[in-house]
């Protein structure tokens, strides 16, 4: 059995971003040399999220919307009173969530045809890490 | 270590629909020789989820109810200019889930006493599929 | 490989409690031996869930709050014609989710600075369990 770990680090310009981690999992996954398994990808900051969906820029706005109106910025949060400003950030990351396994079959990751991976930024400008772990034979 | 691979196929006549998949997934457990481990089943479809919840239709019609009123259908949403009609469906499967790990003890599913594992459709009446992948020894 | 199975029990005096389980898998993963893997941590019961996120009282509190927001208790469930009272539960673990993986890396919990684990009970004062499922090397 074979465990492989890496890391993604993450610097987005925007507060809110969502940046496509598909070929960068593929890469780890080969550099792994698994043929068959999984992989964690799992955020390793509580104000940012990893989640799969469509690569369409039209519906990644509309999710930065939806999240908007879900976990709304700028309410008077209680963990506002400790000096963060970022509440809503760590309830929009619960939404989408903050970790996925991915199948690996015959060495590569076992996706539907639309399945692409992103991470999700939601209190960005600044360093953040995403752990990724590749388990199997 | 065992690494043992599997998909189901979905096409519902509805399109929202939550199909009971527990006793497939317990089959090809079986079929697995894996005593102890884990199953990764995931779905390949970006307008689907897989969840856990209980096989009671009142509380599943529920489900429905709620998820509709968190993540409408006919809304503007962006996506639509591509000549889709679904975002709704790409939200509602993110407030589900997409994927869970059920584990694997003494060569059957560790579950809980109400636990019930289910395929959610949000934009069905298409062939659409779901990875099952079991690990373990 | 080596699989190490162990659970969690949990009876909260409050029907919604927040307890803090990080130090308990830490333990777990620790007995178990594996060096290089992942953790699986679940619960049983379709009204808990598990999810990893800050440990901050004010937070905390601003979770309970929004969960109570978007999926109310009192709604007029078509859940309660089987003489539960609980369909919020339902959803609101569904929100947060139900299982998260965690990585292993040199003997270890491998998270972020921030990262805490939570069990998340919303229909407490009763006995309750969460699996635990360590595999790796």
């Amino acid at each position: 059995m074979k465990v492989h770990t890496d890391y993604l680090w993450f610097n987005t310009k925007k507060r809110h971003e969502f940046v496509r981690i598909t070929d960068d999992i593929a890469g780890i996954v080969s550099a792994s040399g698994v043929g068959e398994g999984t992989v964690l990808v799992s955020a390793m900051h509580i104000t940012a999220g990893v989640f799969v969906n469509d690569w369409e820029s039209g519906l990644l706005h509309d999710f930065d919307v939806w999240l908007e109106k879900l976990a709304p910025a700028g309410l008077n949060y209680q963990h506002h009173q400790t000096g963060e400003d970022n509440a809503d950030a760590h309830l929009k990351r619960t939404i989408v969530g903050h970790q996925v396994v991915l199948p690996i079959t015959n060495g590569a990751l076992d996706l539907g045809p639309w399945e692409q991976l992103f991470y999700a930024e939601f209190d960005g400008q600044r360093r953040k890490r995403v752990v990724v772990k590749v388990m199997g034979v």
